[in-house]
Formats: C-alpha cells, structure tokens, sequence
C-alpha cells in the first residue's frame, strides 16, 4: 500500500504518532535547547542540535544548525543578521506554517500556498529604561495569512483558527511563559 | 578624539542616541517584520529586511536575510533546519546577548565571554489537542548565563538582572504580548 502524503506530510506518521502519544502520554514531552555564543558587539551565534522528545534523547541530527544574531547600524551593530525581534517574528512564523499544514494534511486539504507576513511594534524607551510606562517587550504583533488551499474560505479560516490555538510559540506569545535565570559560577 | 569603543559597541553613539531618543521619544519606535513562504511538509523560509525606526524606513541593509525552519523526523519533517521552538529559544539567546553587552559598555565593564544555554519544555499533547488541560506552549524557559568579566560576581548579577529585565524578547515571552491574526482576501 502507498504511504499517504498529503502537503509533505507523512499522514499515516502523523495518526501513528497521534495514536502513540494516546496510549504512551509521557512521549509527547520534549525539551528543546539553544547554547549561545557572545560574538563581540550585538553579534551571537545560537547553536541548536540536540533535543529530548519521545522518550529519549534525539539522535536523528547530524549537523548543528547555527542562528546568528546582529542589529542594523542604526541600532549600534553591523547588520550581519536579523535581530532578536526579527528572529523571534520568524519564529512565529515557522511555528504558525507547521501549525497549519499539519493538520491541513491530516484532513486531506491540498495546500499550494502558505505564507505569513508578520510585523511587530516595540518602543526602545522601554529597552533603554527611559520609560517606566513603557515595556520592553512588543507591544503588538500583527499577522497576515495568505494561503492557496483546495478548501472554501471557511475552512481555511478554521484551519488558521485552529493555528492560532494550537502553535507553541504563538501560545507562549499570547499567553507567556515562566522563564528562570541562573549565572552559573 | 579617539572613539570609545567597548565590547565592539560604539559607546558615544549609544549615549548620543540615548540622549537623541529622550529629546523626542518617538524616534524609539520601531517596527519589525518578516514574510514567510511554506517550503512543503514542515520547511518555511522567512525572509528579513526592511523595518522601521528612528522615524525613518531603514536603507542601511543591502541583503534579505533568510531563516529557514523545518521539524526532525520524529516530528515529520526533514531535519534541514531548526524547529520553531528552537528558533525562539535562539531568538531569546540574541536579544540577551544585546541587553547585557550593551549596558555593560556603557558602564565601561569589558566582558570577555558571554553565553547563554537555553532549555524550553513543550508537552505535544497541547499542539495535538489531545488534552484541554495542558496548553500548546511552553511550559518553562530554563536559561544559564555563563559571564567572564572584568566586575566583581555581583555586579555581573546586577548586569543580567538589568538583561532580564529590559530585553524585548525577554519581556515578550514572560509577559505576553497581544497577536492579531488576519485572512488576506
């Protein structure tokens, strides 16, 4: 029998995997990780290989993919990389795409196009400490979905609905996330 | 008069631009942004370039910069990019980085290293709707500061406190920010 992919997606893996996590809930924990490294000015380099998901450690990566870091001139740095804000707007991004193909494909809905246009507003007075009022963080993101879908509009809607309720990193956008800090010795 | 470069950050252009901000505060609005196309299965490329800031749309940058995203093949994808998460975590990595380099130079603190492990636990079950209790996000951030610097351990502790506590990212994640979602026609 054919392996049934739809969008890219491995289905028969996708309703494997939903079923084993039914049965075995403890393989759907993972934990992700990122090691940076300071490169002189705003420039670093995040370095990310291994994860730990489905009851072990991952030993699927060969390589370790490197994300650098910079900020534009005007923000005091040499424009070599996105920033923090950008990198943190594709992330957004990544997440909603995987968010909606997934389950597009588990549906049988054929995509042909999906793309995200995303921008985000931040106050620097709040950064630079000039403000009490002001926040350091985004004060507001803005998304537009585009997509090219064998679906009528409502189930696209439902389909980017459905998105925006179940991505990772748009819920710990919206909602927030506990974060600790540690300065090891 | 020779420049007073610290860490590789122009200290006299940091205070001029402080001092730029506080005689009209708007010029610290900034507005980020990036387009993401679906690559199939799990793969996005977001695309980096144009923002505005200091009352202007920026011309400094030349190039587009690309971050791709993918998933391993534990979770469908192909392994040809970090996943989203990971992607976040790295964006928190850079935005950390800026926030403790550049008070440090303006306080004349030469820091020698700077790095930052990052971990971030996500239960699936969220992402899958398998469970209304647990949410799709993360659940914790786990960050270790590695400094070596020319200041005493407290006054490093008074640096990454001042980073937790003005880096948009930073900020973003643990406060939550409001997302817009929009259809294009």
């Amino acid at each position: 029998m054919a392996t049934l992919v739809e969008n890219g997606v491995n289905v028969e893996q996708l309703v494997g995997t939903v079923n084993a996590i039914k049965g075995q809930p403890g393989i759907a924990r993972f934990k992700f990780r990122t090691t940076s490294q300071w490169g002189g000015g705003a420039k670093s380099t995040a370095s990310v290989k291994s994860f730990y998901g489905a009851g072990q450690e991952d030993a699927s990566r060969t390589q370790t993919f490197r994300l650098e870091g910079d900020e534009p001139p005007v923000l005091l740095g040499s424009n070599t990389a996105p920033n923090a804000v950008e990198a943190l707007l594709a992330a957004l991004s990544g997440c909603m795409t995987v968010a909606f193909i997934y389950p597009a494909a588990a549906e049988g809905i054929t995509v042909h196009e999906l793309s995200f246009a995303i921008e985000g507003d931040v106050d620097l007075q709040g950064f630079l400490k000039l403000s009490d009022r002001i926040r350091p963080g985004l004060q507001s993101i803005h998304v537009t979905a585009r997509v090219k879908a064998d679906a009528p509009r409502a189930k696209i809607q439902a389909l980017l609905d459905h998105a925006i309720g179940t991505s990772p990193v748009m819920d710990s956008l919206k909602n927030g996330v506990p974060v600790s800090v540690h300065l090891a010795e």
